[in-house]
């Protein structure tokens, strides 16, 4: 390659990252190393940094960089509603709507008979004590409409059945902008079900 | 967003590289968190030491780790062959094709009168220069099949006209595995016209 050692392990880390394949991460690393004082220098420091700092919240799951989430210390979201979602990843998806005030928890999967993972592996008995010590009132499971995503909705719900908490799930239907000539049979049968008064 | 100022500054770094925009920057930043020890740390100490080390090679203008890369300072490339590239991604990719085996020089562009690229913003008197000095024999010109690359080889092929050496260019004519029914005319008109007895 004519290129040395540093810069192919550097190459080889990036093309791991998603998104990116081998050919992609010798291109990103070009562009690095070209803008090394505006993005490589300040990419560095801020993977140090992140590296330092992050960690998980004990309380919800949230990954932040404090041992308890923002989300979870703002004393301007509801205690009463949490939101399960199955990753990090949703819960970011979920602020960027802006329209959920409460708390979250975070799963961290679903449950899967195929990869053995079981209610422990993931944070439901921990979601579990944490309704009976919180004054909560709703618990709103917003897990993926995939088959394991609803088989872990309804284990859920079997879980809390005998606490006085109300627990809803997201409405499924037709998305927003979507097309229903390009919309799977599911989907339309999901939305005519939910029909309602205009 | 719930997730803190570092993290928020990573994603901002990452959704600037190529290849990556907001949304696969946060993927990418959440599979790094959640991969720290392995992905992580060691990509933060790669970007640290090609930031420290990563330096344009003052003979070829290839990027390494040396004043001189080492392409220039092997003894057994072929010193009387240059090869002449748009950008060092292009010398990267002649150098996975495994076939060339003299030396390079990489320009840094093209010329391009409408960006106001002129032969002094490129390394072309410096390419000069190395074809006084040293003892070469052939310039290899592999500039993009563009309009701005064609125009820069036949500028090179000007400025070396009165020194006793062999300009050539790379062939033009049908990719391997190319198929004809998706080639443009512009390829099958050059591959046809550079047709060669079977």
């Amino acid at each position: 390659m004519g290129n040395n050692q540093d810069i192919e392990v550097l190459i080889a880390l990036m093309a791991k990252l998603p998104g990116l394949g081998p050919r992609s991460a010798r291109r990103a690393v070009l562009q690095l190393i070209k803008r090394r004082d505006i993005l490589l220098a300040p990419l560095a420091d801020a993977l140090f940094n992140v590296a330092q700092s992050a960690r998980e919240c004990t309380n919800c799951g949230n990954i932040g960089t404090a041992d308890i989430c923002e989300i979870c210390t703002n004393p301007k979201r509801a205690i009463a509603q949490i939101c399960v979602v199955e990753d990090v990843a949703d819960l970011w998806a979920m602020e960027r709507s802006g329209v959920f005030k409460g708390r979250y928890h975070v799963l961290g999967g679903s449950l899967s008979a195929l990869d053995g993972i079981g209610p422990d592996e993931l944070r439901i008995p921990h979601l579990v004590n944490r309704t009976k010590g919180e004054n909560i009132t709703e618990v709103i499971l917003a897990l993926n409409a995939t088959v394991d995503g609803q088989t872990t909705a309804h284990y859920i719900a079997d879980q809390l059945e005998d606490q006085d908490i109300s627990v809803t799930s997201l409405a499924q239907g037709v998305p927003i902008g979507g097309e229903l000539d390009y919309l799977d049979d599911g989907t339309i049968s999901a939305a005519l079900n939910a029909r309602k008064a205009v």
